[in-house]
């Protein structure tokens, strides 16, 4: 069985460092394509230049992907260039650039740097020592089990005809943040909940990069409905997630200038913060 | 009367999109060159390419600007490779690259990518005055008066010598936070303060890009002195700063595998959220 995942991320070569997709209309969302797929359709691109340029360094982990987003994508053919920056021994990092054309111009939607290693190395047994000592990890929030919490899937059909993205997730909202799906938004700037693919594709460093951006904005909480477009989103992998249900927590905590910054955390389902990222986005107009 | 900020930033356009700088040796700290004044020299080059590139669309402040840092730099020439990615209307963004001639050869230092505005211009009426209806603006913590906290140029002659960079500051550590100074580190993992420059240079959006990496990383407060190499930092200008000191916060919630991410926010003197920041960095080895 090939998971949704997998088969929409995919990128061929197609030489000098260009990786030919395409964008499924699956991920769509509004006007857009959802921010966390193209960030994984990238690192599938990076990862498999890598895989071509240094092949002996196993440096198929993301650790920091940044990307900036120039324009809106489109569900359809899509291609990433890339370029080798530097290659250390731990850490490569590369340039890549999502393009698509449009009336024959080759079009930016994202301009990004990502830095990829190796996972299981950065976990040594010292290291994990020392981190242990020191005794800093973020804990997840308390939540209520899943099967209390408001699934995504059962949006209203209208809803999901502008948003097929709902589909792909099996998220479930915890539901002191989700009253802004029935016109309640609770106003702290905070949408959290489990998460799981809907078609149960294990999690993995790779997927960790869709995840810090698969749930609505948190303007949404803030009683902003609307997209609300993301300038910059960083995403940090800070280890391989364990099988099973992660927790994800959107929060805002300044909005000014038409601006705000949404923060990100990913825990696996031994309580393990595997991914951060922060975005700036532009507020919704309402 | 120019300041040192001003003049050890100054970028010199060189044709094709390259701008030539000159690192400074008193931005030096141990074995490389500060991260923040690094980001200020990249900002400058990407703001002399816009007004160069797109001189009517009046993109001179950085909104978001995203940095992997590839090699150590060192004090000497330096050069910023700079493309624009995409100019719209109310943002830009530019890919640059800060070199520098290692035996002949351009060695990168960091790859960057930056997304340039017009603060005053996001700072509309309307989209304050909403902000103001949502409520949503992070605080600043409650610090000592600056006569009450610790002053960064008051340490010992043999740490400077490695550290020049101490001089160029006018910190004062909230003392809470300020005890790794004699070996008390109380090991939360912050350390914050009242910052302004040594030379009383007012701040502006470009210096915030210097003050997001101003302090001794935050891993000093764990009780692990010592150099925290970045991988990647970006930084979000959210507004122009008012006169006066800064407060800044540098803090940790999670060390792990050797790594840690270290957010930083800062605020201006009427208390205003004016930049934050977050970097990935390595965990010393003590």
């Amino acid at each position: 069985m090939t998971f949704e995942f997998d088969r929409d991320t995919e990128v061929r070569a197609a030489g000098s460092g260009r990786y030919d997709a395409e964008l499924a209309p699956g991920w769509v969302v509004g006007g857009g394509v959802n921010g966390g797929y193209l960030l994984a359709v990238l690192g599938r691109a990076v990862a498999a230049e890598l895989a071509s340029a240094v092949p002996d360094k196993g440096h198929t982990d993301p650790f920091s992907l940044s990307a900036h987003f120039t324009s809106a994508s489109v569900a359809g053919p899509a291609y990433v260039e890339t370029r080798l920056v530097r290659s250390g021994g731990r850490f490569s990092t590369v340039a890549a650039t999502l393009l698509q054309e449009v009336d024959g111009t080759p079009v930016p939607r994202i301009a990004a740097h990502a830095t990829f290693g190796n996972l299981d190395r950065a976990h040594d047994a010292r290291s994990d020592l020392e981190a242990a000592a020191i005794g800093l990890a973020l804990q997840p929030p308390t939540l209520p089990p899943p099967e209390e919490c408001v699934e995504s899937r059962d949006a209203p059909p209208e809803f999901k005809k502008i948003a097929p993205l709902l589909d792909r997730f099996g998220t479930r909202f915890d539901p002191a943040s989700a009253g802004w799906a029935v016109g309640e938004p609770s106003r702290r700037g905070l949408i959290q909940g489990w998460f799981r693919l809907a078609d149960d594709r294990p999690l993995d460093a790779m997927a960790l990069l869709l995840v810090v951006d698969a749930l609505p904005p948190v303007t949404f909480d803030l009683g902003l409905p609307g997209w609300a477009p993301t300038l910059e989103l960083t995403a940090h992998v800070r280890a391989k997630p364990a099988p099973g249900w992660a927790i994800v927590r959107h929060q805002t905590r300044t909005v000014a200038g038409g601006l705000f910054e949404e923060d990100c955390e990913v825990w696996d389902a031994e309580g393990r913060l595997v991914a951060q990222s922060r975005q700036l986005a532009l507020q919704p107009r309402g």
